[in-house]
């Protein structure tokens, strides 16, 4: 793992990886190339229509919305999600984001570092 | 210390505090009320020609930018931001974000869980 050291740098220059159905992650700021100690910082967008798993694991995220229109469940209820909106998974939630909108749904997500997911 | 629980909040309905020459803060998610166990979101507001503090500190900051423009200065050099750059501040870095446009400069400003502060 490298050092931690300072970046400065505009997500779209970071790649983009497959995440689900029409969906891909940008892992803007990890443990890898940034040396991040506590926690991760991640791009997700999703395609008009696309949708991340609907899932569960041991650690929270915690999401806010930068562009686009959606939904997300949180265990049983679904609650729409647009610009601005801030959103706490904590752990064990059952969760899901879909893309209702016209235009790429971007939201962050960011996660505790490996060492704190469990 | 709540328990961890879903939430979804837009940021404009958490109240702003006071942060600086012009800047103000508002605790997105938290470890009072959400019982966010390892990092926590805020949102910083700097109005034009206004600054956050330059200082240091032993924790880091991941930073991204959601409006505005902006300069931030990372130990010497001064970088200019806008709507989509990410910033990370490794613990120890000296630090300042500067509004240098016409609009409100906001951006997200997530740092660790008070007991990995040190």
């Amino acid at each position: 793992m490298a050092g931690p050291r300072p970046k400065v740098v505009h997500y779209s220059r970071v790649p983009a990886e497959p995440a689900g159905d029409g969906a891909s992650i940008r892992w803007l700021i990890n443990e890898q190339d940034d040396g991040a100690p506590h926690f991760l910082m991640r791009l997700i967008e999703v395609a008009p229509g696309g949708n991340t798993p609907q899932h569960t694991h041991p650690y929270e995220h915690e999401n806010f919305v930068v562009e686009g229109q959606g939904k997300v469940l949180l265990e049983n209820q679904w609650y729409d999600i647009g610009p601005g909106e801030v959103i706490f998974v904590p752990a064990g939630t059952l969760h899901q984001y879909v893309n209702s909108g016209k235009g790429t749904l971007r939201f962050l997500c960011a996660i505790p570092a490996k060492k704190y997911q469990s």
